[in-house]
């Protein structure tokens, strides 16, 4: 496990970057498909897949936004964050198997309430953006690293 | 297990509405991280998570986006909608044991395509919204409904 540390406010340049690289798994659609409820068997069943025009299952749109997420709050700005909003557009299917990397990019930095927006995308191994959105945060103001504790669904 | 029906585009009608209802718990903020990949302590250690201004861990903000996407996939307009686009604001933390009702409305039908937008809102047990948004999406041509397959973490 790797330690995670933030970038504050004050470290932020436009243009600034970071990413992350996740093969998708069938567990992690499970995974998605636990955590928010959504269980369209276009997710789920590959029998059903079989019979839309995708051929097999994708993963839900949504976990791009996941994958979003996770880079701005691990990386950049990082701990600390306060995530306001995000747009994400959905432009073509993630399979599994598919190595997606995570892009995130420091577009503006607003000198009222710390306030910064990040360029975001989701390429795939072929080098095809399958999200891209813009997320507005509320940057840290300390420079602060933290050690993460795994996820445990055994937990109480 | 309950079947999953559609409402196809013709059927769709401005101000119609559904819904679905969640008790968050610690689990399925477990289960976001796992997902997502992200590892924030805030919402995974309450240690840490006492020293924030939230002063406990709360759920991932995205997880309200995959809230969203379930009443879209699931409901309306169900199995068979092409997720085009999402816009979210997070407006208020969301805490274990929280009550969260999460709300579609139809706001638009274009003729183009049978794209369809949709206000979203995710609201809790105090009326309070948490997060809100707009889905733009594909409606389904034809009726369909489909009985779910549960996720299943141990699937190969």
């Amino acid at each position: 496990m790797k330690a995670l540390s933030n970038v504050p406010y004050s470290a932020l340049s436009i243009g600034q970057q970071a990413s992350s690289t996740r093969i998708v798994s069938r567990r992690d659609i499970q995974l998605f498909a636990l955590a928010s409820g959504d269980w369209n068997p276009l997710h789920l069943d590959e029998d059903y897949a079989a019979t839309t025009s995708f051929g097999e299952c994708i993963a839900h749109g949504m976990f791009t936004g996941g994958l979003v997420s996770a880079v701005l709050a691990n990386q950049l700005p990082g701990p600390g964050t306060v995530y306001l909003e995000q747009t994400l557009r959905f432009r073509a299917p993630v399979r599994v198997g598919d190595t997606l990397e995570t892009r995130v990019s420091v577009s503006e930095k607003r000198d009222r309430g710390q306030r910064v927006v990040l360029d975001c995308k989701v390429v795939n191994q072929d080098g095809k953006r399958v999200a891209t959105g813009t997320a507005t945060v509320i940057a840290p103001t300390e420079s602060l690293t933290v050690m993460p504790r795994s996820p445990d669904l055994d937990s109480p």
